[in-house]
């Protein structure tokens, strides 16, 4: 049986669609970037999702081509890469589709090209010559982060360039996980990936409040006032508290759920596709619940991660992990009992290495079951009864690393037909070095010497709405204050709904003053009870948007972290907020503000809806040296699209494993 | 040992106080309200928990007075009762203090109350009348649901009245928990109490859009288009999914909190104790981490649910569901493994009966640790080690029922030390009838001939911080945007963070677009590593404010819910957002915006913050006919007031009972 459009390409076929493009180059070399699924075109696959959720696949069913997107640098003899894309069939065993995307674009980049740096670093004599200006304690060695270079500035050449945030690493303590973010050197060497040389180490000021912008005022003795701070168990002075009994999860008729061909996720009269790809990560696909339609397609597009501290070259510390490096790419393998409680399925991705040849991903997603708390309840004061339910959920969980930061990205289904697009930020926080003594107005000193500049994290939802079918309209209702009169409103308590259908593609923002909803409609099916359209809504996030000036280079490539919600017509392949090229832009290109600047009718039609969100992270002292969770909520959910409450039907019997302290009474007939 | 200076009143305590009041007012009918605790002065407690916490509590250490504070009505010759409230000294056995409340303010509403009301309905001719305007079918039984009268209309004498709901029940199903609410009566009756006659019926019109807001448009037939819609579980014609396996939380070690002393928890480096009054229910006092104190006092303080249909009556929905009848009043009994999960402590609550007698709530809080998802985790990318935890929650739990809604109310402690106050509205929606075949503009049609009005549901939490000690300043702190220049922001990343320390007692709204966040602190401790003083903070949640137009008496009465945030000095008492006589009031009277008013100092003082929030409710269909729980977290979070991060310490080791789909491996050594 071929596999399903959606499915994710094999080992086989990655192998196979990099072979065709290094025949296709011969006599070059060749750096891989990713090869991946080219998703069909909509029209196609929505003409086989039809004839599939009809019943009537059979091996004649015609199926859309499967393609290859095989993204790689061809190195030329100047050392300047060509970016080149080309679409390979891997069925038909050929390329079809090549394309040199041009030198104003880089490619994502990859980890061999961060060994590349760490590599020329240490050869470098110029970078040595500044290492030579400290002293550093007896064993502490230094440690090389690469990072992106963020924004070029307007008047470099467009070479290819990374920087590398500096840190010492007490190798004292002979412990590989010792945490060397503590040390911070105030040293970014930077590299010209094309030539592979250092060409400059920049030297960030350290001062503190009423300081300038580029004072050097650090002393030889440059860790000298840091101080170790670790988060590896073994190395906590205390160890580990010793009073948390444990809490297990236990189903011990295995799951509700069923996977079938491979990706086909069935719980709850929920079905849908989970896929993955190296720059989203886990995606969601073809969501139906009873039978119909809801979504399309569920991502996280993008994230953009820009620091506020304004001394140069810290304006150049702004990461977009997807567009960047991807957020497939650096997902963790979610190993058991660690990440998840309960019965867990994983999810196995493949990535592609440097010389193309596909890689395995074990356990990148993981797909399990958890409570969520009380559902429903209805108590009947007159007879004393009470009905509950508890809020069971279908967790889709993927976390990515990026160097010091990671986050944690879950997709969350539950019985009331509720989607939930979570995001939890955890990790290290990002930090540099700061003179004894000093504050400062960029950040909070968070440990000693350390400095956490103050950083937004602002994320992009992309939702491609299948409300019982592929076109759908956006309606924006808001709830809005009426002054007291006789004729309409004489009391002073009524307030007015105002429902307002989107004709073109545009942009907003949260209004939570007055209570602004986003709901995504089928304007053709009419809920018989309300005789509103069936829907899906969302309120959208108030968080601060994109703080930067908007003339700033961090804002002119950040148009998506500018406003809330973003509604555009759908187009094959225009999947991420923050551009198509995001490394080293100057500005978003190809991203959901080009999108919307056409100007579709995005009425009665295939339309997508883009929801940012995010944090002003002013970083805690409690955020260090491992920042607990901070956790966001998109909540997508059904808005007379049904004619009852869905959970309606869940099962309230009493969970007959629960007991009261102290008591020994425990059945083991869980029923629920 | 005599008991805790807050450990809520004995039965017997209530019963002796009530003993002292009745014996106060001989030849006299007293209707009872509340017996219970009056928390003890408060420089008068600090001075015992000083004690307390010091360790040198003894027999002879000096306690507050143990006083039972009684309300009740004193029912005069002219049924027209006296409000009073006495204060018993229950060691001393006598009374303190006798205070007339006055005529212009209502007690608290009880249920023997709402008994008065549906028989003295059934007993009135003009009530027999209006309903035999009506052709109900065979079978069908009438249902008051008693309510508050709401806000008084200016031009009316200020009775005590009641109102009730009407609604007809399907007998024929033979089961007393039909859902009566589908079928909706439009007659609302009037009960002046004291003279316990029905001395009105309103006919709210049933009409549908364009039609006037005293249309009288219904038919005799008046629910022959409705439709029987149900929640318990024998009634659903198709039943109960089937396919929802256990999910069960196993602690097998037992627990990791301790209760002593009754009411005092121990958890985690937390220490607090659980109160409950019949008013705010479950309480929160002198809470400390690590030894430190954080909290002196915090509760749910009120919450009014205004509805927005401007068809009179129907202005007069609005209830104070804490002020009116008390949140803890109308506390649910929680029984085991039908509200939470895992091992579970129960408290009980002592409440009044109508004759001052002490009544048992058993099972009114429950106390329980939950799985919050991964707590922190960073992978050595360089190592390919990750450490992660689990963020273990503790949570106190109470669930109210009023009339068709609920709550659930819950206060969640993590290992982060990190506080959350989380509401969650479930129940059924409160509707009325509307005709065959229309729709409103006021409300959303949720079953046939069923109108779910538009509305409001607001919150208001009080929290009274002890960071480090009593006294506290409050802080606004901003993130605001800075203009490219090349003096600060020559590249334009920069954002400016700006604190200001509040001087006096005042109000302000959340503000997402400049990132408002609220810092209690302690001005005189500074955190030794980030140079700030160490403090708790919260974002304030930016959900619509009071809709109502500000002259209306649904916004008089309900000044808490206009702005988000209180800020006031503490007075002893001061407890109540919406004001200390709710039921029937025209405006907040004793509130928070009279606590205000006075413009007292807040800086470096006995400081108490108030935190208000709501939803603004247009509901959908699928909210019937029991909703899916809609939930708001108030998130209270340790800010620089530690030197790292508290969960540090939290074991990371894999949980051994989790396992992976179709393996057997299971292993029974769960250590975490």
């Amino acid at each position: 049986m071929a596999p399903h459009p959606l499915a994710i390409l094999s080992e086989e076929e990655i192998n196979l669609a990099r072979d065709i493009v290094v025949a296709q180059h011969p006599h070059t070399v060749i750096d891989f970037r990713e090869i991946y699924l080219q998703e069909p075109p909509k029209d196609q696959l929505l003409e086989f999702l039809a004839i599939e959720h009809a019943g009537r696949l059979s091996p004649t069913t015609p199926r859309p081509l499967r393609l290859a997107l095989c993204q790689y640098d061809v190195i030329g003899s100047d050392r300047v890469p060509s970016y080149e894309e080309t679409v390979v069939d891997v069925v038909a065993g050929k390329s079809v589709k090549h394309h040199v995307v041009g030198k104003e674009h880089h490619a994502a980049l990859t980890v061999s090209e961060f060994d590349v740096l760490v590599e020329r670093c240490f050869a470098s004599p110029m970078f040595q010559q500044a290492l030579a200006e400290f002293d550093l304690p007896e064993g502490f060695e230094v440690i090389i982060e690469p990072w992106p270079y963020g924004g070029l500035d307007l008047v470099e050449p467009n070479r290819r360039f990374f920087q590398g945030l500096c840190f010492a690493q007490d190798a004292t303590k002979k412990n590989p996980d010792v945490n060397f973010y503590s040390y911070p050197l105030p040293l970014i060497p930077v590299l010209d990936a094309h030539t592979q040389e250092i060409i400059r180490v920049d030297r960030p000021a350290t001062g503190g409040k009423g300081e300038g912008l580029r004072d050097q005022t650090f002393k030889r003795d440059i860790i000298g006032h840091c101080k170790g701070s670790d988060y590896v168990p073994e190395l906590l002075p205390e160890g580990t508290r010793k009073d948390l009994k444990p809490l297990n999860v236990v189903q011990p008729e295995g799951p509700s759920f069923r996977i079938t061909n491979e990706s086909l996720v069935e719980w709850q009269k929920w079905r849908f596709r989970v896929a993955f790809n190296p720059r989203e990560g886990a995606t969601i696909h073809d969501v139906w619940y009873d039978g119909r339609s809801v979504m399309h397609r569920l991502s996280i597009s993008e994230m953009t991660v820009p620091y506020a501290d304004p001394r140069p070259p810290f304006h150049r510390k702004q990461a977009f992990d997807f567009g960047d490096g991807g957020g497939g790419n650096m997902a963790n393998n979610l190993s058991i009992g660690c990440d998840c409680l309960g019965v867990i399925k994983y999810f196995d991705a493949v990535i592609t290495g440097p010389d193309g040849t596909a890689q395995k991903l074990p356990n990148a997603i993981c797909l399990h079951e958890q409570d969520g708390g009380i559902g429903w309840k209805h108590s009947n004061w007159r007879t004393g009864r009470a009905v509950v339910t508890r809020n069971r959920e279908l967790v889709v969980q993927f976390i990515i690393t990026l160097a010091n930061y990671e986050y944690v990205f879950a997709y969350k289904f539950d019985q009331s037909a509720g989607i939930t697009v979570e995001s939890r930020a955890t990790g290290i926080l990002n930090v540099v070095n700061i003179d004894a003594g000093k504050v400062s107005e960029y950040g909070n000193v968070v440990s000693g010497g350390v400095l956490a500049q103050n950083h937004q994290h602002i994320f992009c939802v992309r939702i491609d709405p299948a409300i019982d079918g592929a076109k759908n309209s956006v309606q924006v209702e808001e709830s809005r204050p009426v002054q007291m009169n006789e004729a309409t409103n004489p009391n002073g308590n009524f307030y007015k709904v105002n429902t307002e259908t989107l004709e073109r593609a545009c942009y907003f923002d949260a209004a939570p003053e007055l209570n602004r909803v986003v709901r995504m409609v089928n304007p053709h099916k009419i809920n018989p009870i309300s005789k509103k359209p069936v829907g899906y809504k969302f309120t959208p996030l108030a968080t601060q948007r994109l703080l930067a000036d908007p003339n700033s280079i961090q804002a002119q490539r950040a148009q998506f972290a500018q406003h809330h919600v973003w509604v555009t017509k759908h187009r094959d392949g225009e999947l991420y907020a923050g551009g198509r090229y995001t490394l080293q832009s100057q500005k978003e290109v190809e991203g959901v503000s080009d999108a919307v600047k056409r100007g579709d009718s995005v009425s009665d039609t295939d339309v997508v809806v883009w929801s940012t969100f995010g944090i002003t992270h002013n970083p805690r002292v409690e955020d260090w040296p491992v920042m607990p969770v901070e956790t966001f909520q998109l909540m997508i959910r059904p808005a007379d699209f049904f004619t009852a409450n869905p959970s309606l039907d869940v099962p309230s019997g009493k969970n007959a494993a629960s007991r009261v302290v102290g008591s020994s009474e425990c059945c083991r007939n869980a029923h629920i």
